[in-house]
C-alpha cells in the first residue's frame, strides 16, 4: 500500500499533522522512535509548566499573608511535584494517542529511516519494514546544544532533560545559558530554596525578548536571589566547580549542580537525511512559505527549519503543510509569534521588539504603563509589578507587544491576533475588554 | 464659564468620558457625590474580585497537596482580608483622582442637580453653585433592587455592600437571587467555610449565560456544599428565617445572614432628572446609537440605561459618547461584551448563547470540548473540570464561546475580538496561539 504522507516526528509538528491530514481523508503513517508529543510535551513545555505550577502553589502559600490566609509551615516533596508532573505527561500523551486513533493514523513506534526519494514514492524504513509514501513530512525536532567547554566531557551536567528528573534541590546551581529554558529553571530552583546562579554570555538575559522587560524580571529575579553573570563566559567546568570570565575578572564558583542550556539545534542526523540532499539554511533545513523543502514532495515543520524552536510555530508550520498538500496556498506567516516565559511573573511578547526596530531602522513610538492600572492586577498582585509595552507605527499600526506580569502568557495572544490581522492601535482599543481583566491593560496602554 | 459637557457620576462611565474628553481639550466638570469609581470601584467588580481572590489564595493553600506542597495549617483573618480589599480601593481610586488631574478635570464632590435643559445650556446646581454646559452626560449608575418580600423591612439582611464590610462569616447564609453577584459571594462565603443556601426563582442559576455551563457550574459548587433551591421563591424573610416554596413543598430555613441579591435598577431619581422630561425604554434612559437621550445634546452610558449593567459596557458606551461629542459618529455595538463570573473555576461567555439562538431561531452548530484538552490546564488545574463551547453558523462565523475553566475571564476577549470583527472559525483557528497557554482550547475547540 502506498501512504499519501509520511511523517518522521511525533511531536506537534507531527501529530498536528497527522490528525489534520487523517481528518481530511489522507492515509498517514507516522513514525516516532521516543514517545508522541516530542519534546515539548515529554521533556519541554508542558513538564516544566507543571513544575513551575507547583513552585508557584508553593511561593502562593508562603507569600499568604500579604492577602490574609496564614500557613503555618510550608513545604514541598520535590518526588510529589515530579511524580505528578510524570502523571501529567501520561494523561496528555494519552490525549495524543486518542487523538491518533481517532484520526485513523498508523503510528510505528521505532526508528525511521529515509531509503530514497522519487517523484510519488518516499521509502521509509522502520522496524524492518519498508513503507512507501507520495509525500513526506520531516519533523524530527531538535536536540540540546552542549558547548565544547573544557571539562564538559567528564562532568556530570544536568541539561533540561536531566533537571525534570531530579528529585533533590541542589544547594548551588549553575546555569550556562540565560534564555528562556535557563530563566525558567532559575525561576523553579530559586523558588525551591537553590542558591541559583545564571551565567550568560550576551549582555543581557532572554535574548529575543523586549530588553527593557527582560532586565526588569532579571532585577525581580536578582531581588529574589538569583545571581546573574551577564557579558560572561564559562572558561571550565568540573563536577563542583565553574570557572567564568568577563573583561573584568575571572574566578572560580563552587556549585553543587550544573545545568546546560545554552540552546538547541535542528535534529538532521539518524534518520538517512543525507539521502535526500535537500538544501540547508543556517543550521536547520530550508523551507518555503508553505513549508516545502527543496524537493516539493518534502515538507519540514517544526525545530528541525532551526529558527523558531517553539511549539506554537511548528503547529502553525503543520497546518501550513497540511493544507499545501491538500491543494490550498495558504502562506506561512511569522509575524504574530509570541514568545513566553513562564517565570513568576511570566514575560511575553509577540511582533517586533524595540531592538528589532532600531536594527531595521523603523520608526515607532512607544506606549508603556504600569500593570497597577490594571484594577485586576493590583487585586491579584500585592506589590506585583509589571509593565505592558506597545510599539506604534507613524500610521497607527501595532507592531509589537511585550507584557511583564501575570498572565502576560495568556493575554498575548490577543495582541498577536491585532498583529497578525493588522489591526490598527485604534480598533484594538475599540474592542470591549471585560471588566475587570489584567488584558484590559492592553486597551489602556493604547 | 460655560463648560463644554457635564457629567453626572463618577463611575467607570463618568470617569472614563471625562479623561477621553479632557484629553481631547473639552472643558469638563465631573459630578460625583460618594466616590470615584462608582459602584464598580467601591462596591463591585474591584471589591468582590480582592475577597475572590484571598478565598483562591486560602483555597490554593489548602489544596496544595495536589501539587507535591504541604501546609499545615491553613486558616484565614477576615478582618485582614477586607482591610486589604480597602487598601486595594483606596490605591486605584486615587489612580482615577490621578487621571482625572491629568486631564484638567474639574471634579465636584457633592449631590448634582439638574436644573434646565435650554440648547447650548444645560444648568446643573451642585454645593450651592450653577455650572452651565453645552452638553451633559447622564451616568448616575445603578441601585440594588430591594423586593417587597414580606418581613424585609424588619430584617436586617445583607446588600452586596454589607457582605464587604462583614468581618465575620456567617455560620449559615442565604442568598435571595442566583445571579452573577450572589453566585461570586455564594463562592467566596463558600470557600471561607459558611454553609451556603442560594435560593432562585428560574430553572438555573446564572441567567443569560450559557445554561449547560451554569448547570455545570452549579453541580461544582454543589460538590463543595453549596446549597441550591431552583424554581423556588422566598415567601417570607425574618432576621434568622426565611420561608421558601417551590411547586413541591414549602419549608422554614434557620440562617444566620441573608443576603439579597435579586438585581439592580437605575437610579434616576434625586438629580433632577424630572426636570428634563427624557423618553424611558424598560427601566431606564432610552439612548440611541450614540449614546445620545431623547434630548440630543444629553447623553446617558452605563447602567443607568438599565439593559447591560457591565462596567465595560459603561466604559465602551462612554468612549461612544465622547466621540460623537467630538463628531464622530462610531455606533455602539453590543454584540461583542463579555459576561464573567469570577467563582472558581469561572465562567466567561461572549456572544450568542444556544438559548438565545433557539428564541431567535438562528441555525447553529456546537463545537465543544473539555478544558483538558489544554495541557497548561491540565498543568494547573489537578482534577479540574471545564468545557469549552463555540456555537458556529452554517457559514462559519463565530455566534458566541463560552467557557467554564480558569482562566476564562481573561480569555474569552479573543472570542470577543473574533466577534466584533467577525472572523471566521477559520480564520481564528488559523491564529498562533502560543503553547501552551490555556487559551490554546478556542482554537482546539474550533
Amino acid at each position: 500500500m502506498i501512504y499519501d504522507l509520511a511523517i518522521i516526528g511525533g511531536g506537534p509538528a507531527g501529530y498536528t499533522a497527522a490528525e489534520l491530514a487523517g481528518k481530511n481523508g489522507l492515509k498517514i503513517v507516522l513514525f516516532e522512535k521516543n514517545n508522541l508529543g516530542g519534546v515539548c510535551l515529554n521533556e519541554g513545555c508542558i513538564p516544566t509548566k507543571t513544575l513551575l505550577y507547583s513552585a508557584k502553589v508553593y511561593h502562593t502559600a508562603k507569600d499568604s499573608s500579604k492577602y490574609g490566609v496564614s500557613c503555618d509551615t510550608v513545604s514541598f516533596d520535590l518526588s510529589k511535584i515530579i511524580a505528578r508532573k510524570n502523571k501529567t505527561v501520561r494523561k496528555l500523551t494519552a490525549g495524543i494517542k486518542a487523538k491518533m486513533l481517532d484520526a485513523q493514523i498508523e503510528t510505528i513506534m521505532g526508528s525511521a529511516e529515509i531509503i530514497s526519494a522519487k517523484i510519488g514514492s518516499i521509502e521509509v524504513a522502520c522496524n524492518n519494514q519498508i513503507f512507501i509514501a507520495r509525500k513526506l513530512l520531516i519533523c524530527t525536532g531538535s536536540e540540546v546544544i552542549v558547548p565544547a567547554i573544557p571539562g564538559v566531557d567528564k562532568t556530570a551536567f544536568w541539561t533540561s532533560s536531566e533537571a525534570l528528573e531530579n528529585k533533590e534541590i541542589p544547594d548551588t546551581l549553575l546555569i550556562i545559558g540565560g534564555g528562556v529554558i535557563g530563566i525558567e529553571f532559575a525561576s523553579f530552583f530559586n523558588t525551591l530554596g537553590s542558591k541559583v546562579i545564571v551565567v550568560e554570555m550576551l549582555d543581557e538575559i532572554l535574548c529575543g525578548m523586549d530588553k527593557e522587560l527582560a532586565a526588569l524580571l532579571r532585577s525581580d529575579l536578582a531581588k529574589k536571589g538569583v545571581e546573574f553573570h551577564l557579558k560572561t563566559k564559562v572558561v571550565a567546568v568540573g563536577d563542583h566547580q565553574v570557572e567564568i570570565e568577563n573583561e573584568n575578572e575571572k574566578c572560580l564558583l563552587e556549585v553543587s549542580k550544573i545545568l546546560l542550556s545554552v540552546g538547541r539545534k535542528p535534529v538532521l542526523n539518524g534518520f538517512g537525511l543525507e539521502n535526500l540532499h535537500l538544501e540547508l539554511k543556517g543550521n536547520g533545513l530550508k523551507v518555503n512559505e508553505f513549508m516545502q523543502t527543496s524537493n516539493p514532495d518534502i515538507y519540514a515543520c517544526g525545530d528541525v527549519t532551526g529558527f523558531s524552536l517553539l511549539a506554537h510555530t511548528a503547529v502553525r508550520e503543520a497546518e501550513i503543510a497540511v493544507e499545501h498538500i491538500a491543494g490550498r496556498n495558504t502562506k506561512m506567516s511569522y509575524k504574530a509569534i509570541s514568545g513566553v516565559v513562564y517565570t513568576n511573573p511570566e514575560i511575553a511578547g509577540v511582533g517586533k521588539t524595540e531592538e528589532n526596530l532600531q536594527t531595521e531602522r523603523i520608526n515607532y513610538a512607544v506606549k508603556k504603563i504600569p500593570m497597577t492600572y490594571s484594577g485586576r492586577f493590583v487585586a491579584e498582585n500585592e506589590q506585583g509589578n509589571g509593565i505592558c509595552k506597545i510599539l506604534e507605527s507613524d500610521d497607527g499600526a501595532i507592531l509589537g507587544v511585550h507584557i511583564l506580569g501575570n498572565p502576560a502568557s495568556e493575554i498575548i495572544v490577543i495582541a498577536g491576533i491585532a498583529i497578525e490581522k493588522g489591526l490598527k492601535s485604534e480598533e484594538l482599543k475599540a474592542m470591549v475588554f471585560p471588566h475587570p481583566t489584567v488584558g484590559e491593560i492592553i486597551k489602556e496602554t493604547l
